[in-house]
């Protein structure tokens, strides 16, 4: 199949890599990447600009890092927009506005087109190991047309709703680890000032209710002081920032996630924005008068 | 082995009841409870009061609600201290401040006694199938030698550092699940708001780093409705001062768990401090104006 991929950055480069080697036909508007070349070289056909991949492809996928870029890329000269064509799938698998997605879908669904907010977690690391957790909003029928193209890039792919609904579920799953990691910052901060060794501490709580996959894996990372991502936290400032601004548009207040939006803008404050998102911790042993060692 | 056990409430009648069925003798001074006549029955030997307990058991556990009452068992009138001889064990499982017990501690060796506090974490599920979460503060010897009663209560039995680690480590717990609920809370509340199912948003984080047992027990609890306690609020509004008066002491901040505590202070001013604390949902549903039902 040929398949369109707008943003070759530290995601989009391994994705669309994972589709060439399934043997796809990938499309690209130029994109100064590292990976370019390493693309180039696995049969990535480059082309002017989105509009010429929208109107060379079939499945049009746009990961770039934010709200106005996807809009740019999809509704700005030259974008994806002006080469459609009936009965070609738009798939955003960028992280941005729940509302603006419910926009934007309408736009490119009124050209005849099918149209997927498809954000993922697992960063880097997933992106690579093609093991992102996909979270997907649009109709059944695009979504089992777009599955096999998902499946090269993730596991754990799930049609969640409308357009909108996989952008909703993608701010929850920032909510629930940014507040998880600050869960994990708050106790393990308490019981080493307390004089008890957190890593024996985080040891007992595995065990029980207070266990988690961030307790595991960020509670580690606090203990060692590895905090180089990968998520930065100004990756996640942003997600929260979705957080705060659709709570305010729906109508719904979400007190732990503003506290911690402040933690992490204490942490950009310190030069910190580029840490990993456990790095949080930091700013709460800033407010403990705790020695702050950094990696 | 003689056994002592003070507070035969919700957990202590239990735990009690395992130590009878391990074949122990189990001392205790009366102490009105529903399951005392089970307990009778099943060989409960009855004294006066702590102070015979102590001068008949070779371990005397406590389990009692909080710091003052610990306090009373142990050194007030016809209290433990006044019972006991060199070379008895202590052991300390209710949960209470981490500050208080290394004095209790001290006070307690001072006789030639040993000294354990070993909170438990579970909840009354646990104390029924001897499947709780122990973490100790103590000695090794004195851990090893308590090891075998233990294991007739629990799971995860951990010796986590020195007298009073074993509450700074459930305080820790107790800010993990109590920030995690709200976490989950405020994560679904968001998604309903927005128009999604609160259900498929909870299976869909299940599969990557929002994944938690809270998610998991506590998600499902908001989804269902199911608020019948499980761990009452007003429970946990206890632990959470046991946190913030820690930390006031300690000099550390814990500013979502100060967040935290005050939606449970919400949640009993509606009168809901009897609901399990995954109730704590509502708190922030009303901050939504979003519709409450209760189970």
């Amino acid at each position: 199949m040929k398949i369109g991929f707008i943003g070759l950055g530290i995601m989009g480069a391994p994705m669309a890599g994972h589709l060439l080697a399934g043997g796809h036909e990938v499309v690209s508007s130029i994109h100064k990447t590292s990976a370019a070349k390493e693309l180039l070289d696995a049969g990535l056909t480059v082309v002017d600009n989105a509009k010429a991949v929208a109107a060379a492809a079939e499945i049009i996928i746009v990961m770039v890092p934010d709200t106005p870029q996807v809009e740019a890329v999809l509704f700005g000269a030259n974008g994806v927009a002006e080469g459609l064509s009936a009965g070609k799938l738009v798939i955003d698998m960028s992280s941005i506005s729940p509302i603006e997605t419910k926009v934007f879908a309408e736009q490119i669904k009124a050209k005849g087109c099918g149209y997927l907010d498809a954000p993922v977690s697992g960063g880097e690391v997933g992106a690579k190991a093609a093991s992102l957790t996909i979270m997907v909003g649009g109709g059944q029928a695009d979504f089992d047309r777009a599955t096999p193209v998902f499946e090269l890039m993730g596991k754990n792919i799930t049609l969640v709703g409308d357009n909108g609904v996989g952008q909703t579920t993608k701010v929850a799953n920032q909510i629930v680890v940014a507040l998880t990691i600050e869960a994990v910052g708050e106790a393990l901060v308490f019981a080493s000032k307390a004089g008890a060794d957190p890593a024996k501490v985080r040891q007992a709580l595995m065990g029980g209710l207070a266990q988690s996959r961030i307790l595991e894996v960020h509670g580690e990372r606090m203990i060692k002081r590895t905090f180089n991502p990968g998520f930065r936290i100004e990756l996640h400032q942003k997600d929260l920032n979705l957080a705060l601004q659709g709570a305010k548009a729906l109508g719904v207040s979400l007190p732990n996630t503003a506290n911690t939006q402040e933690l992490f803008n204490s942490c950009a404050a310190h030069g910190d924005q580029v840490l990993d998102h456990s790095g949080m911790v930091t700013a709460l042993e800033r407010m403990a008068n705790h020695k702050v060692a950094k990696d």
